[in-house]
């Protein structure tokens, strides 16, 4: 990859990186729904607390997130095994079948663009190069990409298991980049912006309605001088400009 | 990637691909254990034929295979899924629980290299350019690939959801690189030979002494003129160094 190669690409900023759940499509809400699922059918054996089933099914989560990492096939596997551990093995195999089910929906749901988004990246791709940096399942995600439409606005798309600052500065190596070349846009602190800027790269936070409890753990300060924050898609090529004036300075 | 940086590298052939499942190590074995263990845990509801379960089971994970790729926590989705539709829905949640930590250990098994490999990469290593090439799931084969030891012997991992023609063509062009100056090692007729030869490159067949069914079907004739065939990794360097002279000459 070359990321100078487009010919508009004049200031300090070489590469813009695009999440892509709940940045370029929506992804959360339809966690959500199959989590709502879930606590129903477990609901229908214990009588938990509000919110209760939920916190359970999530230390199962992060107990096997080193084993399974992200992705909706995980996220099934720990909530059969939430559901037996939460109704002390009485759960069925057909409420069981049935959560596997829930996890075939998720993977199957159509891709759901964000407002302006299409607009927003083509705009940013007319002054940058862009590269699509996602983290789960390969496979489900290929499968969103492809549905997305958004691929060939992209010149790389990079799928990894992990957001972390070893997978971006490996990246920053690949793309021949320093990190001060590059701006990140993403909805996750966690993952997005916090090892970006702490590798001393830009980055744009764009926060989706509803952030996997997961995600928004993060220490990254309001006015961390490489961080803008924007409320929607259409305000990001202007948060990008601004980026660009300022690592041009 | 600049696959021709290898100062030895003076012959047709410019890069070699390996695969990793049971090629680089054992993978196979550790998946009919855990299918043994899944006909022995519904043999307790229904009295099945020898085979029979595991002809339901195969036929599930084929019908889920579009949905949920390769690797283990699909296989174990789809056991989950079979044993409910084998059992009449009877099985317990603790059977159900059962399959999940099948995967687990699955999942967690130690990498154990075939005999002989590291010495054969090497070797290939002092004359050719490598690529690991595997599919299947990116967090377990990332996991499989850094305790192999053998990361480093690679110019480059490339984790795909499916090896078929386009991923090589995908992969050719990103490698600059024509097709008959590649080469593939591997187990798979279906993944890693059949793709290969039929967009003109190179292929080294090392059977494993068990293939899943998937991967053994392939329509590849034993003499097809860019195929070599050998029976353990000590022959590798030779059957390389007969394709580099063949493709040179």
């Amino acid at each position: 990859m070359t990321p100078s190669s487009n010919p508009h690409t004049a200031d300090g900023i070489r590469l813009v990186g695009f999440d892509g759940d709940d940045t370029l499509w929506r992804s959360e809400d339809y966690y959500r729904g199959a989590q709502a699922d879930f606590e129903s059918i477990v609901g229908r054996y214990v009588d938990l607390a509000d919110g209760r089933a939920h916190e359970r099914l999530y230390a199962v989560e992060m107990r096997n997130l080193a084993l399974f990492g992200y992705g909706v096939k995980g996220m099934v596997l720990s909530m059969i095994e939430a559901a037996v551990e939460i109704t002390d093995a009485r759960v069925s195999a057909s409420d069981l079948h049935r959560i596997v089910a829930l996890g075939k929906s998720l993977l199957q749901h159509p891709v759901e663009l964000l407002p302006g988004i299409r607009e927003a990246v083509e705009a940013i791709g007319t002054r940058h190069d862009l590269v699509l940096i996602t983290k789960g399942d390969l496979f489900h995600q290929e499968a969103k990409v492809k549905q997305s439409g958004l691929a060939g606005l992209f010149r790389r798309i990079e799928i990894v298991s992990e957001k972390d600052p070893q997978t971006y500065a490996r990246l920053f190596e690949e793309f021949e980049l320093a990190p001060h070349q590059f701006a990140m846009v993403g909805n996750s602190l966690r993952s997005d912006i916090a090892p970006v800027l702490g590798l001393g790269g830009w980055g744009v936070y764009m926060p989706y309605h509803v952030t996997w409890a997961h995600e928004a753990e993060a220490d990254v300060a309001d006015d961390a001088p490489r961080l803008r924050r924007v409320a929607q898609a259409s305000e990001l090529p202007a948060a990008l400009a601004d980026i660009a004036s300022a690592a041009s300075g």
